[in-house]
């Protein structure tokens, strides 16, 4: 499939923050001003970029996106704002749209001030580089300990209208994202009420990159932003018409594969394990309980060692401020029941095949009632402490 | 020092649970019936042992504690109450003393049946080994993961009377006690008011095991246990007397002791890290905060990797529900100042020599209250992983 998207052009270059000529410096272009929603980050130590952009993007209007890898712009005080500010300016310059229409997002390395010096040089170079098939170029510019380019694309009839949806991902560390996540960038040529933009898009957020943990640890840089710049002109569609239905589908889908690749490319892991928590009180209650199992180190390093130990299971449901029966608790690995009533039922050697697996689903049933939730995560492996004990984040 | 406590006898045998006949079932006698309190695992899912031994220590009163190693009899049902009853009443018997006197503990791999042949075979040669001099072979029956068997001694002057304190700890991997912790049990030959005893014992408990963590894990089969015998023969001592206060320094000494040699034997971990938050809104918010720096694997990758990633700290701290000033964060290595008002101060060079030593101090001030916490940690190392991927708890 071709990667472009009606209307946006974008570009990646390297511009020195980075060693070894790596790509560092990406930028979004929307040819019309385009409507924009986005999320950030949840902690309360948030980074430049992000104070700078969550600001903007009150607008619901934005037309281009500058985003660089290497160095996070966070912790960096009243200077870090002010270059997260400078950036934003002097791209709308070389662009010729008002800074208004600029959001800009930086991931890497916490406490660093930015060399605005090298990325200032470079920005005459990244808008020429600007170009309707540069969105590989712009995913490989976004990333940082990730091993792969993040790059989804969908296409939905809308209104008669064919619709493209791209959304690009970056991230394998420091991801337990909560209300946004990592930094991810959805662009589409669909025309949209901005209000009823915002309520898909919070919710595919919700279902998706607000489902998964590779390590607990949420990031101070975490932003989504989506525009859509109209192209395809299809007409705007109410709430629960065929198209808004269309449209959520697409958009939902959309999220749950960006998020899948990111745990796919999660920072030294060798599984994706979904953890799916049934017939809790609650679907919140579900939801503490899912977590608590997928951000278990001892959960996580027996899923490494391949080791169907069901016991570290049953030990983090039962550290949940939940209700369970402590008695009733069912756990299957994938369809395989290892254990019924709290019991083990004898299947280990079947359940370690699963284990085997790069890809399975631990199922917990608790019979208390009618909550679910299922959270995605990874194995804890050596390789992720050799990653976070030489990388400075 | 000679290991012994007037009045207590010990032992520590092989019985065949483990491997290679490792010590793996051990004993502690008292001469007479001995004033007695515990506390137990928080986790809901809570090890036959526990449930027999909680319901039996609300007499206040016990004299013989049976304890085995590599086996947890946890998540075993009906039949594993069965074995945690059977295996006390067995031990009253062969020690001609009421049922009602004899805890049982356990701990080890989780969700499978005691062999309880084996133990039944070794209780006459465990009963026959008890010795003054016992508590040595005890303290090592008691180990799993455990590198070194853990004893700490204390002796005070109480009425003129010289009393003495031995306390013997294991654990070293699914280590966040809440409310209780790990196998800890406490022999004195002190003579004591039960409900004294009682409050002494959890405020020492709550200042020290329960600071402690390791990986965020709270364990099914957790529990501490004090036995005081009255040898001494000193008078009781009320409240706040000076008694009291030897008393309780002389305990909270010796828990403290205990919880650091935990830390210092945690399962691969290369360093001990002392997390002390100042100034925040509550001491609980402090704790909170203290917590999430300490269980977070990315400041503990950090701290493996002798990187002074301080914004990993940062990161840490946002993510808490607390009150704090983004702006107004100080975080002090030792005594070097590595961010002033969240800012880098330039002493990268002088926290990294400190991120070198094998135990430092890791302090916050969030210039908002009084609120202060400290909590022991420890780095997060491949050989963790190693060990937990390999090793069915």
């Amino acid at each position: 499939m071709k990667i472009s998207v009606p209307g946006f052009l974008a570009s990646g270059i390297s511009s020195g923050i980075k060693e070894k000529n790596k790509k560092d410096l990406g930028m979004l272009f929307s040819e019309q001003p385009a409507t924009a929603v986005g999320v950030f980050t949840a902690n309360k130590i948030k980074a430049a970029p992000v104070l700078v952009s969550k600001e903007k993007i009150k607008h619901k209007n934005s037309q281009a996106i500058i985003v660089n890898s290497g160095n996070a712009n966070a912790c960096t005080g009243n200077m870090g704002l002010k270059d997260a500010r400078d950036l934003s300016k002097l791209t709308a310059q070389e662009l010729g749209i008002s800074e208004k229409l600029v959001m800009v997002s930086s991931t890497g390395i916490i406490g660093v001030a930015l060399p605005m010096d090298k990325i200032k040089t470079s920005i005459p170079h990244l808008v020429n580089s600007l170009s309707p098939m540069g969105l590989n170029d712009f995913a490989e510019a976004i990333m940082t300990t990730d091993t792969i380019p993040k790059i989804v694309m969908k296409k939905s009839m809308i209104d008669s209208k064919e619709v493209t949806f791209c959304g690009i991902a970056k991230g394998s560390g420091m991801i337990m994202p909560r209300m946004a996540t990592l930094l991810s960038f959805i662009i589409t040529d669909l025309s949209v009420n901005p209000d009823l933009l915002d309520d898909v898009f919070i919710e595919a957020v919700n279902n998706s990159f607000n489902r998964i943990t590779i390590d607990g640890e949420t990031s101070t840089n975490d932003m989504v932003i989506m525009m859509a710049n109209g192209r395809a002109a299809n007409s705007f569609f109410p709430k629960e018409s065929s198209d808004y239905q269309t449209f959520k589908s697409s958009l939902n889908a959309l999220f749950l594969d960006l998020s899948k690749l990111i745990l796919k490319d999660a920072e030294g892991a060798t599984k994706t394990i979904c953890i799916l928590v049934e017939e809790a009180k609650s679907n919140e209650e579900a939801k503490k309980i899912a977590y608590q199992i997928a951000n278990s180190n001892l959960v996580k390093t027996a899923f490494f060692g391949e080791d169907p130990n069901w016991g570290r299971i049953l030990s983090a449901i039962g550290t949940v401020d939940a209700e369970i029966i402590p008695e009733r608790i069912d756990i299957f690995f994938d369809d395989v029941i290892v254990v019924e009533n709290s019991i083990c039922t004898g299947m280990e050697s079947r359940a370690k095949q699963i284990l085997m697996k790069k890809e399975f689903r631990v199922t917990i049933n608790l019979h208390i009632g009618q909550g679910t939730a299922e959270v995605g995560t990874t194995d804890l492996t050596t390789e992720y402490i050799k990653i976070n004990a030489s990388y400075s984040s």
